[in-house]
Order: structure tokens, then sequence, then C-alpha cells
């Protein structure tokens, strides 16, 4: 294949790695190889202006109907950050309350109202979908669920680590920070530079031949 | 911030795309901004062993307990091909029939049989989900969600083409192609080389105002 990334690389190296890959070696390992899940970090602040550049870059990726139902909820203040730890699971409790950043990502179930802007090249988008509020939840946790994954590559991409919990009280979450009703939390976020004890060792993965089959 | 990936860019062009990333402008481009929805395909075929290459980069990032229940169906067949054409809709049957490789993308509601291989740290998982039958499959749906976009930016990382489609009869394909009633299909997604008319004009994104919110 077309290699016009890898041009200055050391092809030994590329040839024993992921042959065929267009994105280079150290990009694999920033985003996925070397990249993992952060339990610990330095004080270093996270800016707004880094937030900023991780959104600005993986708000490109693709969502059902360009939907784009992720919002999200950065925790800077102190009194946040406690109305958000009291309802986050056992241990998450700490990791929460210790972390440079916290993010909160969450599901718009009203993202047909933004379709007018993100979908106007079917404008009976909005009113196929109003009425069927089961359906659209789906669609919003669904998309958003891909949205949250793309913000996880994005916080790596800027050479930062994500630390991602489900452990929570998804419906106190969602009282606390959405009281309208409308959004619904999918995953707390912690976001920092990572220490140097931050890591844990690596969990097994699932084989290619577990997961993937032919028809 | 320390940016060891880029030690041999010119620097101007650096710091006036997203200052702060230590993802490569290169790379950047090739997985969000360069990369749009692939909607034609050259005939080039995509190999086994390129999807694995995606699998083996992507099968690093995070779910929740390490759940990993996102499975994979390759379309190889014309048999296949013609058993999920006719549970896609509208134009998403023309789509399927003519990509190089389809894949379909589904959540492995059973993925807690396999945690005392993935999440063994945690003996008793198994046992405080495997009753739970509605947390499962939202749990197994949530994390399958976030590895189908690991595995839209995998694609984008082996320099292909990506068609991701949501139209069509879910509970058509799961039948078909998964008989067992374990397997809930999310996506599937057409996969080839990009055909140079393959791409269409890029639909606006919310912006970070619109998505970002501070507490």
């Amino acid at each position: 294949m077309t290699d016009l990334l890898n041009s200055d690389l050391d092809l030994s190296e590329f040839e024993t790695d992921l042959a065929g890959l267009a994105l280079s070696p150290d990009a694999q390992d920033l985003l996925f190889r070397d990249a993992h899940t952060a339990y610990a970090f330095t004080d270093e602040p996270v800016t707004d202006d880094q937030v900023k550049a991780v959104y600005d870059l993986v708000k490109w990726a693709p969502t059902a109907m360009n939907s784009q139902p992720l919002r999200v909820v950065l925790v800077r203040t102190p009194e946040a950050r406690r109305r958000l730890v009291q309802h986050m699971g056992g241990n998450n409790q700490a990791r929460v309350a210790g972390a440079p950043l916290v993010a909160i990502l969450a599901a718009d179930v009203d993202f047909h109202d933004e379709l007018h802007k993100t979908f106007s090249v079917v404008p009976v988008a909005r009113e196929m979908i109003v009425g069927e509020d089961a359906a659209r939840e789906r669609s919003a946790r669904f998309s958003a669920a891909l949205q949250a994954a793309y913000f996880l590559v994005g916080v790596r991409a800027a050479g930062l680590g994500a630390g991602p919990m489900t452990g929570f009280d998804a419906a106190g979450v969602d009282a606390e920070f959405f009281p309208h009703g409308d959004h619904k939390t999918l995953m707390v976020v912690n976001i920092g530079r990572t220490a140097g004890d931050g890591q844990r060792p690596r969990l097994p993965r699932l084989d290619f031949d577990e997961v993937v089959e032919t028809a």
C-alpha cells in the first residue's frame, strides 16, 4: 500500500510492526499501545485550550445522521467536584476527587433540535424522530458512545492520560448536573498528565480469532 | 508541553495547527480531518491481514471491565452478502452490495463468559452480572459502541475508507447472522480504498461552545 506517512521510517522496524497500517508506529503507540487507562496524575493542570484542541480534532469523526449528541461538562469548581464525587462508586470517589480535570460525558436525547444545523441535507429528519422518544434515546446513547471513544482517543492525542469510569449512579449524576432530564450520563473521565506510577499492568485482550469470523 | 513525537516537524506549521496535541498533524489528518465517510471505493480488495492489523491495534483501547464485547463478521461470500443486503435500508442496499469488504459489528451480550480471561483481577465479576440480563445488554451495547468507534479509527489508520451505517433492520440482521440471540448488531461498515469521488462535502460540526460547558 502507499505509505506516504512513513517515508522517513526505518522500514525494518515498520515491517515487523503492524504491516499494512498507514499510521506511523509512533502514533500507534501514542493512541493505542503505550496508552493505558490512567489511575494517577501529576499536578499539571489541564487547560480549556487543551480540551478545545481535543474536541476540535475528534468532532470530525462520524455519528449517525451526523447527530453529534455528545455533551461534555468540565468539572472545574470544588463545589461541582463534591457534587459529582457523591454519586461515584467505591474507589472512583477518590479518583474523581484527585484528578487534575474531570469531564462528564453525556448523551443529549434532544439532539434532534440541532438537526437543522447538523443534518440540513435531510430537512425532514427532525420530524421523523421528534415523537420517537425511545428510539431517539437509543440513537443518542449509541452515537454519544462513539463520540466518547473518539474523545478518549483525542485525550491521548494530546499526550494526556484518560481514566474513563462507568462506576457511578447515572441517575444521580443526571439529576445533579442535567435537571431538565434531556441528558443521559454515559461516562466520567479523569484527565491529566499520567504520573509515573499511574498505570496498571495491561489486562489481556481477546485474540483476533476470538472476535472476528468470516461469513 | 513535551512534544517528543514532533521533534522533526516544521514548528510554524504545528503551532498554527491544533496547538497542544502530541499527535503529528499528518496523523491528525489521516484519522480525523481528511477522513470522511466513504460512499464509493476502488476495486482493491481488503485482506484479512489488513483487518487483523486494524484489530490488533485498536484492541488495546478501553472498555468497561475490560469486557471487549465487540464481535465482527466479515462478509466475504456472495451468499452472505445477499443475506445481509436484504436487511439494509434504502440506499444502503446498493452500498453494501458494492463495497470491497463489509463488516457487521455486534455486541456480545454474553461477554461475561469471557471475563475469566479478560477481567480475572475481579474473579466475582461474572457472578455479579450473570443474572442481570438487561444491565448486561446495556453494558455490552455501550462498550461495543466504544469499540466500534475505535475500529473506525483503526480502519482509517490502515489508510482505508470506512462507510459506517446504522440504517438497517437490526432484528433481521441478528436473526440472519446470530441465530443464538446472544449478539446485537450495532453497525454495518463498508471498508475499502476510497474512490476519487467517494466522499461527500463535509457536514457541519457543532462548535466547542455548543457541546462543552464548565461547572
